[in-house]
């Protein structure tokens, strides 16, 4: 079964665990292998130096195990994805493996930037709103559309979803698992 | 020379032209070649569609054509650093090419986060607050400090900078030019 590399700003809910076990379930019905980067073990009285290089180097590991990223780019503390999130799906298109995600927000980028720009000017007068209609940063949408995934995927009837819903993440676990039943049946 | 792609948002500043060309001067003092992906060619009135593919093939084609990516990770609408930005940074990481970066802030990530929140509430009661001590999320932390550049540039005197202050990039750039020296030395 391929492994699909969960990310996402999960990890910070208080229900992780749940989250986590949930995402794990799903993919498992549509024959993927989700593999959390959420982790209960990490030894809690760790200093923070030690434990953050812990938590970076288990991630990388399991980064390293994965064939595809499944990432939630729903926007996080800001306009766009989750920071943590878009260094790990740029990770795997630089590794050329496939980069899957989706978003449970409705609002185009532009619109949600103008909306916190209002409440949090820029640092400078001019600096531009980049509104090219899509869901984030153009590097994301690129990184989805180029790296495999072909869109990312948001709520098909246009009502956002709450923070950690998982409908628009089961279909873009289907749409992944799609892709790699494609890929076995071209080469074998 | 190494080349260095020059990530960040400083595409969205008015004067990115001057920027950008203050940067790629500061690079050729140091013995690298600057790559900036401002490029005022693009052509206006291009429909969006096009036009974001577009800059999005020519940036991953010059990030192909560089040897490293020297990040401008200042905070930008929001407390981490570019979204379009960060998936560069992975990107490098992720095809084993060094990464280097700076920002001109001076506030923990985590300090950022809080006051952000208190203007922007998050959208479920109880999401954790990263808090290492670090510049931004730790898998940027790590990007750097396992992608080659040791550690995330910072105004070594305690005084944030502005956000279009070329200082800290220079010393980043020093240090970006003094890995590839020694790298060659190692090497021939």
């Amino acid at each position: 079964m391929p492994k699909a590399y969960l990310a996402g700003p999960d990890v910070f809910l208080p229900h992780v665990a749940s989250i986590a076990a949930a995402k794990i379930a799903l993919c498992a019905r549509y024959g993927i292998t989700g593999i959390s980067p959420f982790n209960s073990d990490f030894a809690a009285g760790l200093p923070a130096q030690k434990l953050w290089r812990q938590i970076y180097e288990d991630d990388v590991r399991l980064m390293r195990e994965s064939d595809l990223i499944i990432a939630n780019l729903t926007p996080f503390r800001g306009a766009s994805a989750d920071a943590g999130t878009l260094v790990e799906l740029g990770w795997f298109l630089g590794q050329g493996r496939p980069v899957f995600a989706y978003s449970n927000a409705v609002e185009d980028f532009a619109a949600r930037t103008r909306a916190q720009i209002g409440v949090l000017p820029d640092p400078l007068p001019g600096i531009v709103v980049e509104d090219f209609g899509l869901a984030d940063n153009l590097m994301i949408a690129g990184a989805v559309e180029y790296g495999g995934g072909g869109r990312l995927y948001r709520p098909e009837d246009g009502q956002a979803r709450a923070f950690d819903s998982l409908d628009v993440f089961e279909r873009c676990v289907a749409a992944a698992a799609a892709l790699f039943k494609t890929t076995t049946k071209a080469c074998c």
